[in-house]
């Protein structure tokens, strides 16, 4: 057995980590572990036992991690670096520390003021961001649109290359707990004729003001007066979610040029339907090659100076 | 032990089963059960259950049940009454059944269009409506706006004393699932200080328009970047909620009037509270009290005439 010089790369999230195990400057593996919401040892145990299939054939020198790494929860609590943020900054406020035989460097999220002019902040999305424009260098040039689809789904302003300002909608997690938890689902056949649901959704999702908490309602009473299946009331609310949001990010963000949209792909999609009646075009990027790319950066800079 | 002739009255909910004892035309004692959403056994069976204090030294001649009792779910799938929706009809329809000893008479729920012109359905509340008119005689003259905030909170309006339309909002299930299930309240200082909270949410509310999945996240961001402890965040979140379908239904429903407000005395005193601002006066009355009253005009009724 062969020991070579990896380094490993993981977006850690509330719901789940991703890694990445680069060497030779390619990706050769990937894992995956719990999120920091679901952790019953302590982060760094985690941490060790999600990378342990690696660790038993690879010298790893370095960790490097973005998202919930870095919060109260997570390894080191981090500050938040506030908008409008630069990639240089972002680079030197990485935190470097050494636990239990890893090098670990994490990346600070950002801080800023969403469109209602309220705080917001956000944890890993920075990272996708700044490879996105690693990625593609177009980005970086005057004002961008960006909307990265999730849990917590964010619009992000760009200004030659600079996070600007940005806006979170919980769009995911909501509907994650309205189809696990909530009374919405329950009454439907459970059996296919989900056709048709999501369009209408997103349709319902643009009129309905403030009253979004009504419309949801209705994923039910379709089901009980009009027949419709499960299938159909889980696109309806999808729909109707995303339609919501699409609706209110119009509102607020000017979106007569291209809006590029970073994610999972099924979801860009969604979001790339969404957005077709109100955009001049959409542009999509996987969201784990941004990330890879934002936290090759990372780890370039990281090199250049020795672990604290 | 002296065995004596007794109705039991009772609102059978998705989280709750109220049930009220009533001998010589008062209430007597008052129990509560599983809510239909909750059965682990045969609905006949958890009702017996429920009900077992008082049968074994009381005959029990009728249970006359409202709410989801009525449902798929529930005892016997009722058809609904669709609004515009009269008295007499309502009591015409209900169903008398005998099963396992005892005189069941079940309440049909209400159908109608939403204030978007979707279908909506009610169980329950429609007892309570009849109920509170019945206590209230004024509130069938003329055109009256009710609002019955609850798990699913229901904006009523009333034309000479009948059903003529309503819109249901989630508000309720959307705050219990929100403060139970998700990421919004796990980071603030657990201690005090909610001071201010419901009011901010409240001003939030009423302009977020489609982005209230925007609005929801800045309970956490509070927490994380401005220091507000749990208890804000929680009535922040309230505020929030509430805001946001008072202002949908100001653009909804006229309210120039009064507007009567029907539930739990907590939750009816946060409604005042916020309507307050928009409308000519408001006016409470006792969930439990209008329910009972309307379960009275049902015992009544299915006393006229003999049990299937």
């Amino acid at each position: 057995m062969t020991e070579e010089t990896c380094i490993a790369l993981g977006d850690w999230g509330t719901s789940r980590l991703r890694l990445f195990l680069v060497k030779h400057a390619a990706i050769q593996d990937h894992l995956e572990g719990p999120g920091i919401g679901a952790l019953v040892e302590r982060p760094i145990d985690a941490l060790r036992r999600s990378l342990a299939p690696w660790l038993k054939d690879t010298a790893i020198t370095r960790v490097v991690l973005c998202g919930m790494a870095g919060s109260r929860n997570g390894l080191v609590e981090i500050p938040y670096l506030p908008a409008p943020a630069e990639l240089h900054d972002w680079l030197r406020d990485q935190a470097q520390f050494s636990a239990h035989g890893l090098d670990v460097t994490i990346a600070p999220g950002v801080s800023g003021k969403n469109a209602w002019g309220a705080p917001d902040v956000m944890r890993g999305e920075e990272t996708q961001i700044f490879g996105a424009m690693q990625a593609e260098p177009a980005l970086a040039r005057g004002r961008q649109l960006l909307v990265l689809p999730g849990t917590h789904s964010k619009w992000v302003h760009l200004d030659d290359g600079i996070i600007a300002g940005f806006t979170t909608f919980i769009t995911g997690e909501l509907f994650a707990l309205l189809r696990n938890h909530s009374t919405l689902l329950r009454t439907g056949n459970s059996q296919e004729d989900a056709e048709g649901g999501f369009d209408a959704g997103l349709r319902r999702g643009q009129d309905c003001g403030t009253g979004l908490a009504a419309a949801l309602f209705e994923t039910r009473s379709a089901q009980i007066l009009t027949g419709r299946s499960q299938g159909w009331g889980a696109n309806f609310l999808s729909g109707l979610l995303i339609g919501a949001e699409v609706r209110a990010a119009l509102e607020r963000y000017p979106m007569d040029q291209s809006v590029t949209i970073i994610g999972d792909p099924q979801l860009t999609a969604l979001y790339r339907h969404s957005l077709a009646p109100y955009c001049g075009s959409t542009h999509e990027l996987d969201g784990d090659r941004c990330a890879i790319a934002g936290l090759q950066l990372l780890a370039q800079f990281s090199r250049q100076r020795p672990a604290i």
